[in-house]
């Protein structure tokens, strides 16, 4: 008599021998056993091997369990880009905890209602962010106790490494008893309503960790310097990409232009991630701020648009940018526009547009593509008919932290739904056209509020631009812009105007010129909302 | 009133969005997607594209499918490495299907034995194998219908390609339900007894595919030769890590030094895996067969420890080697001779002894140990005490295919045994010394065979080398070395045997020399249980 089960499904079961949780964790032990002796932190006047750094991660997760921190508690942290942020990624889980980094360039009623919502059981600070802290915790109702994290190398008390002296640098910590175990707590900044915090789980760490490696075809012992901050979604995953490899962080607390190049130039380093204001800050960097590339380094840009212009002068510079994008509920990039050699031979100008585009699926994404969300079905890909860009696979958040009605509607459909609108074009790669609100309708027309901005920033004298739709009597909407001039260079509106005609269908061109800084959220994301609102007061005629 | 459930654990499940089992299935689309048009395949005059090869797997699942081939259903295949083999990686899969490959160079006898034990639903065979096929056929209980894969290009009917000419090349396959379903069913050669079926999983074979890439540094689009055959373990993954990084598989029915070095001038290879036997006909190629290496040529090598002197003087002729280790059992190589920049200064001898070391730990293994199988704990890191080498991790197979003693066995204690006797190193690398069964043990007294084999290869007249166990009456056992001489030179025992003496402790120097052919398995290996019959026929005195 034939059995029903298969014999495949017979005494070839999971055991302890041939399944482990997936896990970023296990990356670091491996660091530590293979290169114990090789650098993993440069901070300043610090430097620390990976046997040291696994050691004070043992420590910290050791330091945690001793306070009772076990499987799902929260631990938050408030800082900047230094060692103990980097530790953090890997001794809170070790401790079983639920890691929640905070945007130090939020207001204190959001960070305290971030610490009421997380539910945190501690919070770590750093000595420069406890006033922002203690404000905070003035505010919430959760009063979770604080550990401060002192200067490195400070002559005071150091309270968080008396917390991880406690700790013991053998703990022999376990790795997560399911793969799908919360590993870390991000709250998006959203522009309006309270901020929604974005659940992700050790299996998609693990796997975008690695997904970082394929996509931008990453060596051994990259030499890594920390730009991009590590509470932007941890750091899209790159502390634990660095363990996979063996690399150096190269902390940095305060981004500046001239850092860049020193890190460059006195560190070695070959590797940054940064949003395009970083970009252009490199780009506007003064001569005397700028050295000369001795050796090649690599840019992985995101979180906007890069305009061409910015990173056609970024390869002229001797940067070599490979463009991702993604979003905090994907554990970061996971959408890369994969380079084909083939496109060396165009025109730097047509490379940079290349460039521009989002791309394709990281290897560790199942899904992307471009739908009408509606009925749920592809747009043609045909570069022209705009949908919103959606994406599966197990490199998508578990879900948002006690909000199962936003939970449902990201993932309506089987899909999540990133609320960016996008192209799909022939080729299959994916272009952002714009966020579902910042799209301008103009005469029954849309215009893309980026494609203006694209040829905003081809002016010479344009630093900054961004564009959005002012409310107009006779075509609905009209395409408004806001621009921050290089320093020292001119320009008037009709100048900007004329410049756009002679780059743009007619109809997409701005009626209204606004020149000033331009607001920015905590994360550096122009705030587009504020803008809007602002277009109301503009008493400038329609040129 | 609190609840006793996390509120991580609330709303936070796994979903169609969020969640996908891992199957190599994924990289083969995304490389199609992504880059139709690089070429996946070079088969002599045959060239095809991602988007032709991914076409034709999705047409071999799909005439799979209306065969009624489903889920846990073995499909065997015979055939050396050709286009077939590599499509048969994919496309048995995408109908659910589980790869059986068998080694060509097994008489009918054991060819039956795996036909009617894996139950196989279909073979596949070569026109070369044909009569092989047949013959084991008339003797196996099973009869599974049989499709002949015709030399490509050849006016003959096509049966293979009539096969898959019915299949749909839009097939809509789906991936495994479970990334624990099979997808592979692997035979070992075992000396003696009946084979093992191994069996694997999509989730290891993915995560092999990916650890490939992390522990060899792998860049996008290699092109790699295959002279390693598909039919050892899955081609230690290399199928699915080419889909990953969209790379060209360069075929090679036959292995030759003239086909290795014109591969590599003609087609541009960069990349390939050899056992060491594939590097001494590298190494003993003829001069009008040489080429010079216009490129780097990475080669990864296993399957036995390189002797040092076959490591210098690959490195010397340019090849960059990495050296790995692994079985059937661990989805082909999992431990890698992680290379550390500062071996580089020392002389060239010493780095081929650090690099004769098997190594660390590939990234995707959780643990590597050595251990007294006895008491499961592991040896002191002294580079001296030996034990059984021990693996854990998802990159272990789920077992032995209705064999559940044998996997309880190799499972033991939570760890999977491979039966290997090796050493670890203070600086954590792990070395073989023997399989245990290979061991000499003479006056009380262990022996390694691979030690003395050391020795051996770097007399300038060995070719190749093998030292068994040779019973004794006052020793017990004493070495005894089997020499191939490579061609045109010459030596005498007692002029080994003095070299050995210059070389190693005297109590380890054979006391017999044998010269001539050595006996090998049909996957190239020694066989040493061969040998070990024929040391009570030498009549050679003792030196």
């Amino acid at each position: 008599m034939s059995s029903p089960i298969s014999a495949y499904e017979r005494n070839l079961d999971r055991n302890a021998a041939n399944y482990e949780p997936l896990s970023p964790l296990s990356l670091l032990r491996r660091a530590a056993r293979v290169y114990p002796d090789y650098p993993a932190i440069v901070h300043g006047p610090v430097r620390r091997t990976w046997a040291e750094t696994y050691a004070r991660c043992r420590r910290l997760g050791s330091a945690l369990r001793s306070r009772g921190i076990g499987r799902n508690d929260t631990i938050s942290i408030l800082a900047s880009n230094i060692p103990a942020l980097y530790e953090a990624h890997f001794g809170i889980p070790m401790a079983g905890g639920v890691l929640n980094t905070i945007n130090t360039r939020l207001d204190a009623a959001a960070v305290a209602f971030i610490i009421d919502h997380a539910e945190s059981k501690m919070l770590l600070v750093s000595r420069d962010f406890l006033p922002l802290a203690q404000q905070a915790l003035d505010i919430a109702a959760n009063r979770p106790p604080l550990i401060v994290i002192e200067e490195e190398g400070a002559s005071r008390s150091c309270w968080y490494e008396q917390f991880i002296a406690g700790g013991d640098p053998e703990f022999a910590w376990k790795g997560p008893e399911d793969e799908w175990q919360a590993i870390s707590l991000s709250y998006t900044s959203g522009t309006t309503g309270n901020p929604k915090g974005v659940v992700t789980n050790h299996r998609g760490a693990y796997l975008n960790a690695l997904g970082n490696t394929l996509a931008w075809s990453m060596p051994m012992h990259p030499v890594y310097l920390w730009t991009l901050p590590m509470f932007h979604c941890n750091g899209w995953c790159f502390p634990w990409t660095l363990a996979a490899l063996a690399g150096t962080s190269v902390c940095m607390r305060k981004v500046s232009a001239k850092g860049i190049f020193d890190a460059i130039a006195d560190d070695k380093v070959n590797h940054f991630c940064a949003a395009p204001t970083v970009l252009a800050f490199i780009l506007s960097a003064r001569p005397e701020e700028k050295r000369r590339l001795a050796h090649p380094v690599r840019v992985m840009t995101a979180g906007a648009s890069p305009p061409a212009a910015v990173l056609e002068a970024m390869t002229k510079d001797g940067f070599d940018l490979t463009h991702v994008y993604g979003l905090t509920e994907v554990y970061g990039p996971v959408v890369v526009c994969a380079w084909k050699d083939r496109w060396n031979a165009l025109p730097l100008d047509d490379q940079a547009r290349l460039k521009a585009r989002q791309g394709v699926p990281y290897q560790v994404l199942e899904d992307l593509t471009v739908m009408d969300p509606k009925t749920m079905t592809p747009v043609p890909a045909d570069g022209e008919t705009m949908g919103e860009v959606m994406m599966r696979g197990n490199v998508v958040m578990a879900g948002y932290f006690k909000n199962a009605a936003a939970t449902g509607e990201a993932f309506a459909g089987g899909w999540f739904h990133t609320g960016d609108l996008g192209v799909l074009h022939p080729d299959g790669y994916v272009q952002l056209k714009d966020r579902s609100k910042d799209i301008i309708i103009s005469g029954g027309e849309n215009i893309s509020s980026i494609e203006v901005e694209e040829v905003l920033y081809r002016h010479p004298a344009v630093l900054e631009a961004a564009v959005v739709a002012r409310p107009d009597p006779v075509w609905g909407e009209t395409p408004c812009a806001f621009i921050t001039l290089r320093p020292g260079a001119s320009a008037t509106a009709q100048e900007i105007i004329a410049f756009c005609r002679a780059n743009l269908a007619h109809f997409k061109c701005p009626k209204a010129v606004v020149f000033g800084e331009l607001p920015k959220t905590s994360t550096g994301k122009i705030q587009k909302f504020e803008l809007r609102k602002r277009t109301t007061d503009i008493v400038q005629p329609a040129a």
